[in-house]
């Protein structure tokens, strides 16, 4: 069936169905995203007012059988960053919602009373209901209930407890196909979801299906293209290890940011790596490898269960261990998965949260390390709303304001990731200019940087870096645009037949015809798109800017500062 | 003596006496705190890190005869706003510091352990102390304290418990003649000096004088300034009633914020107006009208005594008054005076504060018109640095964040004052392009709008108002400058002599000749180096806008809605 357009203005209740502007045609996932963001929502208005839009697009192979093409986008403007904003995730829903024949859904307005509400998708278009029964639930609850609620494979997203109390570490929940949770994590777009009160959007795609211009092309294609994903080693690695696999390896680089960023490695390394975790799922009768979504050939996720056995949480990523662990000088795999766990389920961001809670701890609010005190916060404070809970809810950068701290490891107010930017030059320039505050997903300098991946880099150098970053957000946000997992840029930067491979799928879906260079451009239309969106809402180069402590404060064990200048940093946007 | 600039640096605790330069000379007050700030901190550092600097000067006129020119200002790159930030305050600091001979005081660095300081100017320059005693105490046991500690006339400028907790709507306390408190209390300089680690500041002029050039001249210039002041009959009205005779002009208007700028009338407005406070002091055996410094001839300031006849609280403002009252529906003024006292001991900006309530009792933290739970915060949860209590003691802004709400009336992250934008336009135009965030008393248009000073103007209408603030806040950026109370501009506006007998006392103070076109030359380079500082800070012209529910929400009893648009609103600075 043809892509439509569903709309629904959550003032009046409104609901539509239509056709797609000649503009947005050729765009899916983040490109749609950010191009609907741009032309629809006032750069300068109150991300949690009416005048903000909440957007929802599958990937343009999204709902086709292409590997790996399962990611679904959420775009607004972000109310912890104030950008415009993209966040995507694995799931069911982008399959489901490519299937209900939805090229996007854009949820405007917002209720006049307090009301809550819940949108049920299918191929015919919305129907709005009020809820009550779930709200103040979390998400397992959420899931449970609605995948109860329908019969026929529904997909889920909704909010947690965050969510609804518009925290802007809240992140949106995607049902995974085994009922579980996958996170639209970054940017605090569950509070945009809490400001427009829907609880959860159902996704029924009927007997919906994704048309293919050319099937026999597109089938060749993507046996090219899914072979050059399963040969690749860091493909191979992560299916072992997952992303965790990073652990001993950005600690042995000197680059794993450790209790709030003062120092570049940690102690406890061991103890939170991928290799230690992949022997524990194992003896633990978990599974190691473990797809996001279905038609998903790298599967970095795992199944983890408790030491009973028990299934405890799935989807552990790098970032999140990371976050709780190091960060917080938290060396225990099952207090780490104990709190993955509680986020999922009440909704907020892991690394948003956990940062926020290394920031806490050198305000000393708690102590380094003391996981038992972070699992009371998520409970009984977070998850129940007290002015701690919201504090924290809120990200690092609430909680650096509320406490005076100085040292708040955060650009544009959204938490860096995984990879200090003294040790590891290039993912620095990520965080610096990317359009969406410190993101390590839109640039992942780390390939090259660390991984050896299209090339080297020393990391501890500025040479090439701006560059190196520049190409790999052009690329991203293209890439970001198809419904593809990230990760199959490891492929694409190292195995000359993958990229053409993942044009040939477009061209054989939409009967058009890409060359490499579209591809590029489009990656460039993206940034510059989202680039101006925020220009006019405020932003100036001066907001390319790491924390000043990154400046001054040395890192061990290399001993590296910041030392990128303004004017440096500057040229990115030279293209 | 020759004025000297005299310096410390908490970092290493090093202090000098130095020469002013050239390019300083011709400032005081307001003028030269901007100009120091601009030629010393850089515009985008972290404003509680150790880069900022928080410096003090007397106006050019304080510590002379001249009438009302007891005004010290205080200014650093401000951590509620990040702008740059300027405020003064009566009291006893500005003329002590003069006769020190002290220009400028300059506080740099940050002391790299947890020890806590404070600092004794004499002429002969700086003694730097560790302070243990103070450490945790509110602003009345300070000065009592240091009273007793040293001997002489002492004058004192101290932080309560929330400038040492860093909290941004912390104020810097100023002893007055009647050793009670007066504040210099916008933007958070308060959080600047407890992050210096200094707990108070006394200064013991000794037998320092400030020298005349030519003392005939400026005895006579003094005697018609001083009539012109007198004779003006606002200066009357402030003198009977004080400021806040106010409140029954403003809620009259339609422009009187109330409950969280809902609404522009406020019911209770009878029991919190000036002419009825009057009746209650003088019935209580206070003292109605009250100068906040040696050689006030307003003296706008009073005695406030509770049921039983027992001093209360003095310097109680229509703003404060406005705030604790109107904008949270409290119509009590004994409530409001409590309160007022408590915010004085602990070191809050009382319009911030109560602003900040305001927008909490919109986010259900507390109610509408709750004053019981308005002390209870105060004095259990702000004073003792419970999340709550730095969330609400942040401002206004820091509980939208940390609530989600939408309806959150700041600019530049300060709270507005008592004056509704949509019912009084000019004081929108100044809130907006002020260099320092919402603040009435950058370019009180007020003044002509409402009370018909300098001509009129109808506040319902656009018509003039950019011109008529433009005006007021060039005006204001010399007065800041010369020690002179703001309240002098009503005799300058319509009086023709007030003026030039200003600038006759200036000239005869520092044997020069300045003409009145320097006076507005001076005003205008202040703005403009200001406004340059907030560029280099990453400021745009978007910043100067009010929020957005101003233009979507007309205010009762005028329907009036905020309309200017942002190109109007840009024709501020063409100048």
């Amino acid at each position: 069936m043809a892509d439509k357009i569903f709309r629904v203005n959550m003032t009046d209740l409104s609901t539509s169905v239509e056709d797609v502007p000649a503009d947005w045609a050729g765009h899916g996932g983040r490109g749609l995203t950010s191009n609907i963001v741009a032309a629809e929502v006032p750069p300068t208005c109150q991300p949690l007012g009416p005048n903000n839009k909440l957007i929802f697009a599958p990937g343009l192979l999204s709902g086709t059988t292409a590997s790996n093409s399962g990611r679904i986008s959420a775009g607004a403007k972000s109310p912890l960053t104030g950008t415009i904003k993209e966040s995507n995730s694995g799931g069911t829903s982008a399959q489901r919602l490519a299937k209900i024949g939805c090229k996007a859904l854009i949820i405007e307005g917002q209720p006049q009373d307090d009301s809550w509400y819940s949108l049920l998708l299918t191929p015919e278009g919305i129907t709005v209901s009020k809820e009550e029964e779930l709200i103040g639930k979390g998400n397992f609850a959420v899931v449970e209930a609605v995948e109860k609620r329908f019969s026929g494979k529904i997909a889920v997203l909704s909010i947690g407890q965050a969510g609804e109390m518009l925290m802007t570490g809240a992140n949106i929940s995607v049902k995974d196909p085994g009922s579980h949770i996958r996170s639209l994590g970054r940017g605090g777009l569950g509070a945009v979801m809490g400001s427009k009160k829907i609880k959860f959007i159902a996704l029924d795609a009927q007997n919906g299906k994704v048309d293919i211009a050319d099937p026999e092309a597109f089938k060749a294609a993507n046996k090219a293209f899914t072979k050059a994903l399963v040969d690749h080693p860091v493909s191979q690695a992560l299916g072992t290890y997952g992303t965790n696999v990073l652990v001993n390896i950005i600690n042995e680089a000197g680059g794993f940011p450790t209790k709030n960023f003062s120092t570049g490695q940690f102690e406890g390394h061991e103890q939170i790596s991928g290799e230690t975790m992949h022997d524990l799922i194992v003896e633990r009768g978990g599974k190691p490898t473990h797809g996001c979504h279905a038609g998903c050939v790298i599967k970095c996720s795992q199944i983890y269960n408790d030491l009973n056995g028990k299934y405890k949480t799935s989807g552990m990523e790098y970032e999140s261990i990371w976050a709780m662990g190091a960060d917080c000088t938290v060396d225990d795999l099952d207090q780490i998965a104990e709190m993955d766990s509680i986020m999922d389920d009440i909704g907020v961001d892991s690394i948003e949260t956990s940062v926020a809670f290394g920031v806490a701890m050198e305000a000393k609010v708690l102590d380094f390390g003391d996981s038992k005190e972070m699992i009371r916060i998520l409970t009984e404070e977070i998850a129940k709303g007290t002015a701690l809970g919201r504090v924290i809810g809120n990200g690092a950068g609430s909680v650096g304001r509320t406490y005076g701290v100085a040292r708040v490891p955060v650009v544009k107010n959204q938490a860096m990731p995984a990879y200090d930017p003294r040790a590891i030059k290039g993912i620095g320039i990520t965080y610096a200019t990317s359009t969406q505050g410190a993101d390590h997903t839109m640039g992942y300098t780390i390939a090259t940087e660390i991984l050896g991946v299209g090339g080297t880099a020393d990391p501890l150098s500025k040479e090439g870096m701006v560059e190196l970053s520049r190409g790999l957000q052009i690329a991203t946000a293209a890439i970001d645009s198809t419904g593809m997992c990230l990760f199959i840029a490891f492929a694409a930067l190292d195995d000359g037949t993958c990229l053409p491979a993942l044009i040939d799928m477009l061209n054989a879906r939409f009967g058009i015809g890409l060359t490499a260079d579209d591809v590029t451009n489009l990656g460039k239309s993206i940034l510059k798109t989202e680039h101006a969106f925020n220009k006019a809402a405020g932003f100036t180069n001066l907001d390319d800017r790491l924390p000043e402590f990154f400046e001054t404060e040395p890192i061990a064990p290399h001993n590296a500062v910041w030392d990128f200048t303004g004017e440096e940093i500057d040229t990115f946007w030279n293209f």
